[in-house]
């Protein structure tokens, strides 16, 4: 059986790059003629089929946008949606939600069906199963098939395309300095395991301010959960044996739900132990005592977002130049924290 | 200009069903050959065009759903979707998630996408705006032109198609008496306007549960908010003036809301006023003290949607007898209500 060609094969073939391939086989006018009647050729000869991932891009556009998230039970992903709602539709853009439930194959399957014709770019989370296989293959299509994406939040330097994050690192780093200012001393971390790429970078954060402050770093101090599941037992475990003065969590449920550990072991939030958690949802405001939280702003990363896939499907923004946008984290004080 | 001619003309006109047509039309083995021949010649003769929302149903299967919900903010919502997806992959189809932010317009535009070859079928919950509105004229045309349709929660007895709700009646009921059975004189009620199908019931319930305690109806002990939106000025004259002893509250946002403005107020829950919301999301079990609920059932509502929308896609039920699927609410009882 003949092995089926990509414009990857195409490119290193003829030494261009996939974009020039793939613009040369839409007979771009930004490709010279020579150029593009070699790459053509080349096409026939070797009987190239573009990947039916990809139809869409070849006819109309949609006026939709995908958008592809692990999951709709953590408040900031929600306010990511709200936000790219919001500047989707008043650019008339209709947003259509598909979640990957952390799971790699659903995240291919989800993406394969929108590109089909359903939509004219996509925004992305990835899934933590995709993190942790470590396998873009199904982006790099994408895009080099000339569809736009956009990843937020969780992303990789693996694909080039626009970005939108907020500055992990900095945000647990300006909690973890917080925390150690108003004098804690065993400030624990309550994390998932580094294949998730924004846990790594506030895990990261977490060891910068203790460098900073002379402290040395302590491995049972830090609880690394292998998923985003809440698992009561370890972190009740984790407040028992490690007993720290001060916690960190790398999103509000984690938070919350260590407050509640915390208060069953008869000590108390935050006289004995201060509590800062990533996010800053709902249940951060409306807890009690209220959370300290690092808001991760997920409306604003909506609204930027859809404003870069917008100005790329509608070619106001070069095609083959991506910018990765870093927003700054705010630490929000509450009541889960002394001064 | 000629007008328009519709499925329902032709009913009307041959005096046979809407389904009969339809089912004529698409040239069923379950209509007789007269009648087909009857109303294929007459819609022949007034030039009968299918409206393009029905795209989809003339060609093949796309395994995928449409989902069309008012809000993610609400958590009641997230878990809907959660057991569709739990239920629908199970059976290999893929979920797409549409929102329509309370908005009739949006509503419309979104169904009309996805009715256009994207997917087999519609799970939706009313926004308030079609509630308000009360004009479900692109449902009707979803239903005529045979696409399956399960409405959830947000129901309108307008439109025959397969429902599943709560007993929104009950589950009010369920909650007053309890509270009125554990002493307390004036029950309050922070409810919506009665547009809105769910509040409408749940007001009912509560009326009816005052009757059977002999307790007369006061106008300044229920509280009609203009949408779901929390006007938190309002929740908080409504508690001062109207000195409610317990409160009912149609979503837990309302509830946490009451329990946070009734604690700045100087009472407290739930030894001065018990409070109960509807909902039972993270917000009731994470809050301090945790919101006594009366949960929806939200994952097991969106499984039995999913199951009745796929059997119909399938052909395993009649395509033209309908269900509703009542779900007993249950009382969970928490921290914020006295025994």
């Amino acid at each position: 059986m003949k092995q089926k060609i990509t414009l990857k094969h195409i490119a290193k073939e003829l030494n261009v790059s996939i974009s020039t391939v793939s613009k040369a086989l839409k007979n771009s006018e930004e490709i010279s003629r020579d150029t593009k009647e070699k790459i053509q050729a080349f096409a026939r000869l070797y009987n190239y089929k573009p990947n039916n991932i990809a139809i869409s891009l070849k006819n109309k556009r949609t006026k939709n946008i995908g958008v592809v998230i692990p999951d709709i039970v953590h408040h900031f992903f929600t306010t990511v949606i709200r936000g790219i709602e919001q500047y989707a539709n008043q650019k008339e853009y209709n947003v259509i939600v598909c979640l990957s439930d952390e799971s790699f194959d659903k995240e291919v399957i989800n993406m394969e069906m929108l590109a089909n014709g359903s939509i004219d770019g996509f925004i992305m989370s990835l899934s933590s199963g995709t993190q942790r296989k470590n396998d873009y293959e199904h982006l790099q299509q994408v895009v080099e098939q000339g569809i736009p994406l956009v990843l937020f939040d969780r992303v990789t330097d693996q694909i080039a395309c626009d970005k939108v994050v907020i500055d992990d690192q900095m945000g647990a780093y300006k909690a973890v300095k917080r925390l150690l200012s108003s004098g804690r001393k065993r400030v624990g971390l309550i994390t998932t395991e580094d294949y998730l790429s924004v846990s790594y970078k506030r895990n990261l954060g977490y060891e910068k301010a203790l460098a900073e402050f002379g402290v040395e770093y302590q491995d049972e101090l830090v609880l690394k959960l292998p998923s985003m599941e809440v698992d009561e037992q370890r972190i009740a475990d984790f407040l028992k044996n490690a007993r720290p003065d001060a916690v960190l969590s790398v999103n509000e449920i984690f938070g919350i739900t260590a407050m509640r550990l915390i208060r069953d072991q008869g000590r108390k939030v935050p006289n004995d132990i201060s509590v800062i958690g990533f996010t800053d949802g709902l249940l951060s405001q409306y807890a009690n005592p209220s959370l300290s939280a690092i808001r991760q702003h997920g409306e604003e990363m909506g609204r930027e977002a859809a404003k870069m896939l917008i100005e790329k499907v509608e070619g106001l923004t070069d095609s083959e130049s991506f910018v990765t946008k870093i927003l700054e984290p705010t630490l929000i004080e509450r009541d889960s924290t002394i001064n």
